[in-house]
């Protein structure tokens, strides 16, 4: 069984007709994180991989720098929840506190990161693709997001060297697709700064910001970009590359990094 | 000129040839938004209605009830600030503050919320549409929609009678969709609790509770529902209906608002 699906009784209507069937819905669920013996964050995730998405979680905010700061990840099935224990970084939990309550949150910002993430010094790198590598790359991300395409409503994302993809996620937040990832790289001790993040879904700017903290230097996208992720990836020195599809797509950014073959 | 997007200097790879052409982006901003003279929120949106924006989402947030609690609404576009002035609800504004901090938010999620739902009045509505009706109002979405595609990466939703698209918005944020509509209906003192939403966007748990603090009865995407949206749409007595594709769609939940004609 598969724990990011659970079979729902659904009426399908077709053509006037109406079916009681079975189908595979992709599950949503909250997971709440304790730092350090503290109620840190909810976040709603699709089950699997919790303590990576948690690992993954606190580095892209900045709470922790590599796995050597993290003394214990545990999981309460049961409740939900993921108890990590990390060195005292007791100025990093209040700033973090801080910063989110004198900013604001809502509906899925939390805009002081782009701020940030603007004063951050730019991404340096001599990683690159060559055109070919962006379409095969693409092209793999899609053959395996397959699998999981008759739920509808998933986010896919893939962290690859030149040619392969070496971790895949799958969850409906976007974020948290890229956390789970991080989350892999930390406990597997594996350099993500001379990686490709690829992803199936719209890069905004949150998403740009969250690729710059951890210095992936190229991001490419079957979807669209904004212009504020644009313009952030331009300051950053990320290579912004979306609309992968066959084989055709556009370079935004950076894109020096891009070998035309 | 369309403030929703921006022309940009892109290079476009195809066959292995490449060409500098410009295209159209969608555009991405930040909004903060003042109430009653501090700063309350900021958001990441398509900049179109500001002002819609925020007193939708000072409703959908309970903020504030109806268009009587609005004293003013002022636009600084140079900065992108929006103020906003309501009737002494000091009370909900410090209430706001407490439960986005104890329980914390990241990631576009805001927990809290899910829960304050569960235990909130389900809706209760005799509102209904024949099946045709709901392949009829998702085609209408669609070719509205058709616009815009041309950018990709944007959300559309519609508020809608049993057979019209009353109010429609594109955003890069599916909440701020959702949100501009709700502002169009407090300004034109329309109820909206005998309306259809109708969005292209997955139906997670966050656009669910959205629609059930609102009190809207029907529910119908294009996209997928998830399992957490399905139980609080149960439980919250919305109507949710999934995969809206030509003559075809999948009813999730309270069935019996949909006359399958």
């Amino acid at each position: 069984m598969d724990r990011r699906t659970e079979m729902r009784q659904i009426m399908r209507v077709k053509a006037g007709e109406a079916l009681t069937v079975e189908d595979p819905v992709i599950r949503e669920v909250p997971l709440t994180i304790y730092l350090n013996g503290q109620e840190f964050v909810t976040l709603l995730y699709t089950p699997e991989l919790p303590e990576m998405l948690a690992a993954g979680f606190l580095r892209s905010e900045g709470l922790i720098k590599d796995s050597a700061d993290i003394i214990s990840l545990r999981f309460d099935e049961e409740q939900s929840f993921l108890f990590v224990e990390t060195k005292g970084s007791n100025l990093a939990e209040k700033l973090y506190g801080k910063r989110t309550i004198t900013s604001g949150c809502g509906k899925g910002t939390v805009f002081y990161s782009v701020l940030d993430a603007l004063k951050s010094n730019p991404v340096q790198s001599d990683f690159s693709l060559t055109s070919e590598q962006v379409i095969q790359l693409m092209k793999k991300l899609q053959e395996k997001a397959e699998l999981f395409r008759r739920t509808g409503g998933i986010h896919s994302a893939a962290l690859c060297s030149h040619t392969e993809i070496l971790y895949f996620c799958e969850d409906i937040g976007r974020h948290n697709a890229v956390d789970k990832l991080v989350g892999m790289c930390l406990r597997d001790k594996i350099e993500i700064t001379d990686k490709v993040l690829a992803t199936s879904g719209r890069i905004s700017s949150e998403i740009l910001v969250k690729t710059a903290k951890l210095g992936i230097p190229i991001l490419i996208s079957r979807a669209a970009p904004t212009t504020l992720s644009i313009e952030l990836a331009e300051n950053l020195g990320i290579t912004l590359v979306g609309f992968v599809r066959g084989r055709r797509f556009n370079i935004y950014t950076n894109q020096e990094r891009i070998i035309l073959s």
